[in-house]
């Protein structure tokens, strides 16, 4: 039978590892630091080569992540690995940069209910003081990648149109952005939405490099991660164990496991560079230290490739 | 912004829950047949149009489908919905339409190794077996249906080659057979895997009609369905709670949970005649009946249109 009807995807993709942001501040109990870093050093034997390592907040706003420059100086030797922080303002970028990270992400909301209920500002309020962050990073040579939250739909105000997205876009071109994180962050985003959003905004902004954060609180996170690869969207956010969890529905699926992630990639063909059966230890590992898991399928069933033993009466085959 | 892109999907979708079949057989603890009955009528109420009801079996093979006729026959006024019935073999089919069912589904698996777990017989005995089921269908007007189980992977022989599928695909067609639903019974179909079977599918049998009966297993269920959506598929199997484990992963999920999958065709625009609404306190009656569910995001999160009471400082977006 000849081959009639491809999936055309890509034949690489990049996933950057978040549970130590991501993950982590979701989590009440205190993770000691030298724990974090156990974690982080397990994730790197795994072959991943990305990861956004904690977040330069005020101590106060997120407690679990205060011991920021303490895990990212621990972990300079992992120079095979990309490290990235999270920074809401200059304040945080210059302690994320005096602590050795080379590349920042700075923190924009779609919408302004969802910016005032995490950062206490206006959309445009943030937009406003990213000028001194990206100023403060090419002087130390620092990268600086954008992002939006709530991208696709927000708690508070329900679908976000893509003009919307267009224009915080174009503005992070304007600043001399590259890379531009799109986040679902509640779970809000299907299929169409992201294949068609992506579509747009690749035909207006065609330099800017797109990357998907997809939360599965509504169990369509691997259907958007499909949606973005048949648009030829390479650079994936996820996190071990499915770690990080959504504040607005208490118990819900967090973000994408990365071992679900990294398996229905595989399935697909779709090289990662990291090694599944070390993925899926590593998250059994980070259930047991954390104490449970965000949603991860991988460690309910494993692999596809893990097959059973043939039952019993198999001779009859034979006959 | 023009309308560049788009992903074409059908505008209509027909869903047949399978929990009163595939949900109840695999619950250990005997469900009373009133109860069974009790949560057919609550589904009935939701506008589902289709539901596989029950399997004619041997009593001793899957005890807790003893009382198939019983449920059958007390469900004869809900004349809106098409109510179908899997048969393994004549004897079955006799029963069936004994009971007043107006439709079978035929049972068989993609590999001997699964046959042999499932049916105690090679995949070409349980072919050999059909013939006297289609002409007892016949003679009293009865439609059947065909199905393949592990369609696209096997838990005893993993992947299940396209070639295989075909060749019954096509005895299938030469029998009369008209409609075939396609099982990935353990969770082993990936979207690309799904898309380009069904391409291929499509193309050299274009008379038929395909259906999917997807299980979450490994939480690619909802992105096997939107591939599916892509070729033009418009029938699927759900459950609802998601009810349906898979024996070969203890815990796993089970079939894709018809509110999820229900969701996220609206979330879509994609039509089902569905109240969401109703069908997710359905959901939550039977997992409550039940005492558990089988993989419900709905039962976690609840749908995106349930937005949150925006945050109080909004009067900051007024200024």
């Amino acid at each position: 039978m000849s081959r009639l009807v491809e999936m055309a995807l890509p034949q690489k993709a990049t996933i950057c590892e978040v549970a130590p942001r991501d993950g982590f501040q979701a989590e009440p109990a205190w993770i000691p630091t030298e724990e974090k870093i156990r974690i982080v050093r397990e994730l790197a034997k795994t072959g991943i080569q990305s990861m956004e390592i904690t977040s330069f907040v005020h101590p106060r706003a997120i407690p679990q992540l205060k011991d920021a420059e303490e895990v990212v100086r621990s972990i300079q030797d992992l120079t095979n690995i990309k490290f990235r922080a999270l920074v809401p303002n200059v304040k945080g970028a210059q302690r994320a940069i005096d602590a050795g990270i080379t590349k920042l992400k700075l923190m924009l909301s779609a919408t302004d209910s969802h910016s005032l209920s995490n950062a206490n500002c206006l959309v445009e309020e943030a937009q406003n003081g990213f000028s001194p962050i990206i100023e403060l990073a090419e002087k130390h040579g620092v990268k600086v990648g954008g992002s939006i939250s709530v991208a696709f739909g927000c708690p508070y105000e329900g679908k976000v149109p893509l003009e919307r997205i267009a224009t915080i876009v174009d503005r992070y071109t304007t600043m001399g952005i590259e890379e531009v994180s799109l986040a679902d962050t509640t779970g809000m985003a299907n299929p169409k939405q992201v294949f068609e959003m992506l579509g747009q905004l690749k035909a207006s902004f065609p330099q800017m490099t797109f990357s998907m954060h997809l939360h599965n609180t509504r169990g369509m996170a691997l259907s958007n991660a499909v949606a973005a690869l048949q648009q030829g969207i390479t650079h994936f956010d996820s996190s071990i164990a499915g770690l990080g969890g959504c504040p607005y529905a208490p118990g819900a699926s967090g973000n994408i496991a990365t071992e679900d992630l990294v398996h229905a990639f595989a399935e697909m063909g779709i090289e990662t560079g990291i090694n599944l059966n070390t993925l899926i230890d590593v998250a059994k590992d980070v259930k047991q230290s954390i104490g449970h898991d965000g949603g991860s399928y991988m460690l309910q069933a494993g692999p596809c490739s893990q097959l059973h033993a043939k039952p019993k009466n198999q001779e009859k085959i034979e006959q």
